[in-house]
């Protein structure tokens, strides 16, 4: 074990606007064993999503950015190697928030919290860090707890073939709504057409978002599903219909050039149409993952939902990673697969 | 009657940005007499409030906007001076959206609705264009309905002294909660100190609004009814406490320059704090009126309920109220006695 080195990604400067390689820096570290009442982990894959940007930007939630230097922010899922834990043993398929390397030690909360996991039949192993995880449960609350999903209702959804919002617009059809997704490529707009049998698709790089919405829902939008901020948002909430339902979930447009998020001047939408824009925070709604959970596994086993896992292979890849989901090049949930 | 002649303000240009006297135009009109089934009205007092600006601009809620030559839009009281309308006789006294002249007809549905009305007692006559009225119902519903204060919630109010702030921060103090107004002049500074016996006041003119929010409410702001939008809803959206609710009534700030509408860029702090914002329309609510009004009513009764008017006499004053609602030079309800 002694011989082998950790590659780890470690902040090395701060973005202005968009992120570059040269914001982190790739150094090989001798691995440590784990001391008493620790575990040492290998991780198997890692999850990127957007809100990563975050982390060395504004700091999201918390405010907190990762200092220069310190390791990059990110979970994922990786195999115990080595336990001095009771509660772990060598072999447990485990997730936490493990960082950007190769392997990671914890006694099970400092530094991180580690989560014993399970291989679920017909799903592939990293369905928790998507659509058994925290994506699928953020399309479950944002939906059916926040949106209120009625059937006859329209709802577009932004970032449509995204991981949360494929998730969606699957389930708001099946509760009976008329679904609008809009992307940003003609891959994932034929995706959402064909594969997910959205009636109505919107590639907002090619395609003025206002007059194409208009034409779709001549009555308004009674939920927008937001998950990428800036125009799109401001655009969604000047076509609202009466006592529509505006989820915040995401702002992709906006995690880069943490200094000046574009605040939607249709706002004032919100009175005319009596209408509502609410945020979440999925982890305040731990209480319905095992009912989200259970749903999103029998849509799984009854082949009524699908998803789509864009996975890149080997730690030097995950720099890249986050550039593509800022930039809307993935395809699906970005996975880098370590091992 | 056929000698005297009706005042009338036209709309003649609309304002780039700042309304101006240059804007409408008085004209003197011989009175028609009512034909059947029509009554004449004589305007005693209409009532100016800031949202009237969109009559001559983005048109508000319709979107339409009084066309150049037209008679401007305004709500008032008056009495009936001649009656062809079984439903109401001369001497009645009524209220409606006669628009800025002093005789007005109608039949009682075109070319506007007519109410009948009654004074009540230990309130001025016009108190249903105020507390009694749509102001009062706004401030009810607003907080009682859409903000839902609880007994310890923080609520910051913006334009306080005004028609309906004034109302909502008596009412949230009543219900047990910590009123932060926020006003602009000194005048309406202290009348919320005094008066009104709020512990917190800011003259947002000559105090930073964002560094008296901080110390003022040091665990953020529950609620945040506003009234003004622009740079002081996106001060308090960047202050907002877990669970909050942003009650969106109206935008002072930006009904004069339609073009650009500012949206606040701290909106995506509904996500982190899990917050709600929300807009509503008063007469979407007319089955809680009569709960209002006997509420507001008892309030009044009972001293503990206080409003001002701020009276300007003739019908040449008209253009000049409305600039003073704009630039908050009015203190409390601005009324424009005709007669």
């Amino acid at each position: 074990m002694s011989n082998i080195k950790n590659a780890r990604w470690l902040v090395s400067s701060y973005p202005k606007d968009e992120v570059t390689a040269d914001n982190f820096e790739l150094v090989y570290e001798q691995i440590s064993e784990p001391r008493d009442g620790e575990v040492l982990i290998q991780a198997t894959s890692l999850v990127i999503s957007p809100p990563l940007r975050m982390a060395i930007g504004t700091g999201g939630i918390t405010g907190n950015r990762v200092k220069l230097g310190d390791l990059m922010r990110g979970s994922g899922q990786g195999i115990v190697v080595n336990s001095r834990n009771p509660h772990f043993k060598a072999g447990d398929l485990v997730a936490g928030p493990f960082g950007w390397q190769e392997y990671a030690i914890t006694d099970g909360e400092r530094p991180f919290p580690l989560e014993k996991i399970s291989p679920r039949a017909g799903q592939p192993i990293t369905a928790n860090l998507h659509v058994m995880g925290a994506s699928g449960a953020t399309a479950y609350v944002g939906l059916y707890d926040i949106a209120k999903p009625k059937v006859g209702d329209v709802i577009v959804v932004s970032a449509a073939a995204g991981s949360v919002g494929a998730l969606v617009c699957q389930m708001a059809k099946l509760s009976g709504c008329q679904v609008i997704g809009i992307a940003g490529n003609e891959k994932k707009c034929r995706w959402l057409r064909s594969d997910l049998g959205l009636s109505e698709v919107i590639n907002y790089k090619t395609e003025n978002v206002g007059e194409r919405l208009r034409a779709a829902c001549p009555n308004g939008i009674d939920i927008y599903f937001d998950n990428v901020g800036g125009d799109i948002l401001d655009t969604a909430l000047g076509q609202i219909a009466q006592g529509a339902r505006i989820v915040l979930c995401g702002a992709t447009s906006q995690y880069e050039g943490d200094a000046n998020w574009h605040g939607p001047a249709n706002y004032f939408n919100l009175v005319y149409k009596e209408a509502t824009m609410q945020g979440f925070y999925i982890f305040s709604y731990a209480h319905r993952f095992k009912d989200a959970y259970r749903r999103l596994g029998d849509l799984i086993a009854n082949g009524e939902l699908i998803y789509n896992e864009d996975v890149l292979e080997g730690v030097e890849q995950l720099p890249d990673a986050l550039m593509r989901v800022l930039s809307g090049e993935n395809f699906g949930t970005q996975l880098v697969k370590l091992s």
